[in-house]
């Protein structure tokens, strides 16, 4: 399949109340390169195994949450025909010009019925990740805390989840690979894929619009989630459930908190996504084990903290 | 990225010496199911995580090694446009009508310049995973063996890799993530993605064409790389190398093989591959390091064994 | 060292409301093996990688609970000089004749001071593991479930730690690995050795005499801890807390319950205890980081669900 | 059991060739830390999780090999009564006075019927583990390299082995946990717990007195298994074979070399050895597989190249 169109989570910007910690969570504890600032004070970080330039970016404010998801696109081209199609749909877009984030080019940028701001960009400088394109070694030394590998995707909180998942699905060619459906029949969680990840953004229906649940960084295994939980309680970071296994796609777990707190979790591990199968559907009564296998209950935490 | 075109490895048709011995290896051995067999004596398998009806055909014949490795399309559209564009690129393109593999729509089959039949399909019967769409647990109870999830990939060996890379960058739509070139820029090993998978299919050069290198299926963890090499020493099953790791896609893994002599592999994790990146380069003098990361050299198995 | 005295925990003996549930439970997904009853309808159970005939006696009873934890001692010259020095100590014991257990010598019986009935016994009828003792293979294929190894150790609940500590050190031989004590040094959790294991009997002082807290089953890996917590989700069972660690001898582990309501532990990994180092002491405040390295605090089924 | 008599390997003095490239290897690839020096120049070094002041002795010399393998003792009431043994069976018997290695106590020093000089002592520093032992964590962060957790072990090829296993069992006090026994019953390897180990120290019946086969060190999961063989190859440290599994012991392991032609072995997981059973026995036609249970036979390199 030419992989056209939107690639993937490419950056998303998170409030922080300081920058000092938030820094200490994100570079010593997750393991995460900082790799710039700007002139308005924020700060760029990137995983190891990313490509490009940057993958956070942290602004200090007065309350934490999400300012903006940023998803990148193969081609300038698909850009350009994303954001017509975006405006034909009705979208209120705008175009941040290329350099607002160092390294970044023009981006596109909307609101969807959730709340939250939604960008696309098919630009971003190429740095390439520590290993190098020539000969490379599988992993680099000197990574610290938690090494995550990439950040992966988010789960943001809101209204309207069927009018965000036409967004998503007939505006921006998104898949559906995972709902959460009420006995009517009501889908109350929706799973969404551009790319054989089985999820590159998730929404659950919540009043309240715009809210993050969790920002996600990958890890490669089980033991590396372990270690990552480890290293919480070390450092005195807050834990909100894990480790865990979810059911819905499958993967090995844990939440914390970064020292705003924002949501954060590191995972490994889901299943290999193709378009030609149906999506998986979870029964509101069996919300619990969708969400944490093991459990099979939800912490009230998990349903009514967000930021 | 809506997924279109060649979605992935669909199905390979491998030739087997007897029947029973093969059976057991791919059932007992790899955890395969048998899903049906066909007048001609042809038995069909599937792994327990995949959507679709087969995933692998034995034929028993005089000789083992490859019939033929089937790739799944989006869509007959896209099938239709695909076997136009082969046809102008001069490939002499066969129908096979449907149903000539139980379950599977109209194929089309063409020589690849390495010597080897290749096929797109757009259509086989959908059955699901062991564990459904519907509330699913994250694995099935009672599998057997080394519980392969699914199978991969293929390795090939043949001539004319150029005009092979060329034909399926060109005219299939795949990406090159990976390449072996000699110290003057020969490409003698290539590797090739349709997906967000580090590789979906593998050519290495060389002289005698139309030959299987390997057929891999697909594990989770490493944890399982050495519980399927355990097996193999249980039930005398010969290992060509493993439990390594590869450099190129970083891949965890172990080769064995058949009771034909064909040879298998199963291996866990990769990296999560985009086309905005380059591909990696691995220069020949590194080649060892390349395939067996662990090692640094070449068994002889490994590059003169081949069916 | 000349392995001598006190070996190992040997069995317990728990009291199970339904036979047939329990079972299940033991046998089908924890993944003893049934080997034997007795006239009074008992039924023993043994994990594959213990030598001797049984580890587990389930016995049908209106509550549940532990009846008896035995100790297999070295040989009966051992067995003798232990009767006699517990007699010395003031310890009321009786002597259960030979076959009273099947295929177990004659068991030394006293009550501890928090009100547990403990047995020494230096005969079972040696079976051996499932892999036997020549050329064997690392594990046996056809294990069900969880495929614990082995039975471990019990945590107890009971009053008069002090003087039980007392009788294990200074009768029995053990030694203290780990301890919680109060700000004002009272020992309110203590970790006895008799081996190079970190633990092979616990207690934490309780105002209820007699009680079992949890019956403790080996696993090879933090894998294997999230595989039998898929299972439990998978058939029902309740979960009390995990996967997780303990900060307590470092171990992986899950808590659930069995059909009756007694506690099971899953856990993997400790470390290798020599008597020639201090104990581990934890503070009383640092308790819910002591057991439950991740969550930092205690559930309260932890602390008041015992039988 | 009251852990007396012979405690566990507690020390080995390694020549090496070169200091620098020796350090390189133990401290920064294999994780260990320098501890110390001496007047001589010779090097002291621990693993993070042992507790007295060093297990390794580096000694530059002209050839590699090993010195001598201490063994600590539970008092020095066992050592007076170890050497008694000792010269009862007619050994000569050389005191080390308390101090020669910094930190230790005075030492017996004795011939073993294999040319090896093994030592026992019973003091030496304490100064315990990187993580303490009040409210510990489970472990430190800011090791190097492999990590590795202890010495554990070592192999050593001599002739005599029959003699030498009178001496190990009937005065030391081992038990035999292995063996591998030729079709005439003739005992070629053995080995030897003194703990609840499954090895503490092996021989190999080989022509050449006083021979290293290997050190081990020891990791805590298969994961770490693999991680340290990615470094090996990122350092170019010489793979003698691995990551694989043995048979005997059903350790999981890597082998490799030091800069000076030493063998090192990392390794995890064993079972639980208890004195009430027999041992294994592995004959002869089984050797490959019993030492690596993969391959199912001996490379050259492990038969042959000793220091």
């Amino acid at each position: 399949m030419p992989l056209t169109g939107v690639l993937r989570p490419g950056h998303c910007a998170i409030r922080v109340m300081e920058m000092g910690p938030a820094l200490t969570h994100y570079v010593e504890r997750l393991g995460m390169l900082k790799v710039g600032e700007d002139a308005q004070g924020r700060v760029y970080l990137k995983a190891w195994d990313e490509h490009d330039a940057f993958s956070v970016v942290l602004r200090e404010a007065d309350a934490p949450g999400l300012d903006y998801l940023g998803f990148k696109v193969a081609s300038t081209q698909d850009l350009d025909r994303l954001e017509a199609a975006l405006r034909a749909h009705g979208c209120a877009v705008e175009r941040i010009p290329a350099g607002e984030l160092k390294g970044c080019g023009h981006r596109v940028r909307f609101q969807i019925p959730t709340g939250h701001q939604i960008e696309l960009y098919a630009e971003k400088d190429y740095v390439g990740t520590l290993t190098g394109n020539h000969n490379p070694h599988p992993w680099p030394e000197g990574l610290k805390g938690m090494k995550v590998c990439r950040f992966d995707h988010c789960l943001l909180y809101g209204p309207n989840l069927a009018d965000t998942a036409d967004l998503f699905m007939n505006v921006l060619g998104f898949s559906l690979s995972e709902r959460v459906v009420t006995p009517d029949q009501q889908m109350v969680g929706a799973f969404f894929t551009c790319s054989n990840k089985a999820h590159d953004i998730a929404f659950i229906e919540h009043p309240e619009p715009g809210r993050l649940h969790h920002a996600s960084f990958l890890l490669n295994t089980w033991e590396e989630v372990l270690h990552a939980a480890d290293l919480m309680s070390m450092h005195d970071i807050s834990i909100d459930i894990g480790p865990t296994r979810h059911g819905i796609t499958r993967g090995r777990t844990i939440y914390f908190f970064d020292p705003s707190g924002n949501r954060n979790e590191v995972f490994c591990g889901d299943y290999t996504w193709y378009p030609d199968r149906p999506p998986i559907t979870w029964e509101t009564e069996q919300l619990g084990r969708a969400i944490f296998y093991h459990d099979r209950k939800l912490n009230e935490n998990f349903l009514g903290v967000v930021t």
